[in-house]
């Protein structure tokens, strides 16, 4: 940990309570969202509704562990000792990933046959994909971090090739707006998950330790923001468009 | 209470952590998800619901009394002299431990006739296990430890037992996906409910008191996210097959 300035500090505190704001509104409008669409999305975007609360609660203690961490000392935010607890951040992950799986495959609504064995095997890959990310964040040295980061980065790339080809497989078969979304989610997707490599690669461009913290805590949280909040309300896109398309909405008058 | 590194301290309170998260996403996708399965299913996942809030509301407690039972000095976590309570998670077993039983009981929808003096004869049980296993759990000697943890298994055996009878006899009846589920949901009560008796006896087996205090509290929270929140999900599965398999599903279009 280094000293911060109050801009530095005050822009990460500022994003993480940015952060904590939209996964609870997030929260609310999948949950109460959900009896807008047909029966059959509903569940989708229960667990969509389960990821932003997950990601809510972690980032309340991850607000609450970077005012700890720092103490202000003639206008200079100095480390306090306390330590800043990363791993608020890969516990989420453990937790959410799964189910941003779970979301997307509970929205494509597959034949069982399709989603045979199909979670079980990204599951893994995600937690292989996390377990061996988070060595390489604790560490300073960055060819440790190197490593371990192109190691995390197998798992990683599989998951988004088994995605992107299972979306595509299923594209043909939708109707004609539903197949732009899912073209959407599809680029989507890439865009969010390709943040995070490129928030944790930010240390070994060699800037400076201060530009190097405050840029990876706010870039997780942005791609954060996108790959679990704003990636749900795609989500809902979907379910509300399959919904009318199946002719599963609710009955307006 | 012995000195702790800080891998070892933050192990146990990042795996509190995840334990709340874990039980609170729980929490929401039991209640939220009621609706997605047939009424009569529905107070299952009601009491499943139950357990899971028990157990959050817990593990915060648990969490702050792990936290104000060290004090961070010179990079070690030392003892602050403030007792880990240790209680919290025989209380929690004493209310949690009952409605799992519910809970089961539930969901297999039993004629009357079979279930009449089930519950109670468990509930007794239950209360046996828990009250014989306290004891021990405060020894710090071997000997105590063993001798209330044999105590303890004889209404822990008895308790399997009769469930795994239960559970076997209703099995044939069922439509065969549900009867895949319900071997599958036997096996998982045997593994989750295995893993506390195991938890229990590691101080015994000569190990450091530091790795023994770190396993001890990751194990029980290992055991009590298998046993509450994945098992509730298992529960989940068996209504919604269940309610498919009965037609009363919440209509599809």
């Amino acid at each position: 940990m280094t000293n911060l300035n109050s801009v530095q500090y005050m822009l990460v505190y500022n994003m993480f309570s940015l952060t904590i704001a939209a996964m609870f509104a997030a929260f609310i409008f999948f949950i109460v969202g959900r009896s807008q669409v047909g029966e059959k999305y509903r569940p989708a975007l229960l667990v969509s509704g389960l990821v932003v609360a997950i990601a809510c609660y972690h980032y309340f203690r991850i607000l609450n562990s970077w005012e700890g961490a720092f103490t202000l000392i003639n206008g200079q935010y100095v480390p306090s000792g306390k330590p800043f607890n990363d791993a608020y951040r890969y516990v989420d992950w453990l937790l959410t990933v799964p189910l941003l799986l779970v979301e997307l495959i509970a929205v494509l609504a597959l034949p069982k046959k399709d989603r045979e064995g199909l979670f079980g095997k990204l599951a893994l890959a995600a937690f292989l994909m996390i377990a061996l990310g988070y060595p390489g964040e604790l560490s300073t040295d960055t060819t440790t971090r190197a490593i371990w980061g192109t190691l995390s980065s197998i798992p990683f790339v599989y998951i988004l090739y088994v995605l992107w080809a299972k979306l595509g497989s299923t594209i043909p078969s939708q109707p004609p707006y539903v197949q732009t979304l899912m073209k959407n989610i599809r680029l989507l997707l890439l865009f969010t998950w390709g943040f995070y490599p490129i928030t944790y690669m930010l240390p070994m461009f060699g800037i400076a330790p201060e530009t190097s913290l405050v840029s990876v805590q706010v870039g997780y949280a942005v791609a954060d923001i996108l790959a679990k909040a704003f990636y749900g309300i795609m989500i809902y896109w979907i379910a509300y468009a399959k919904s009318e398309a199946d002719g599963s909405l609710p009955a307006k008058h």
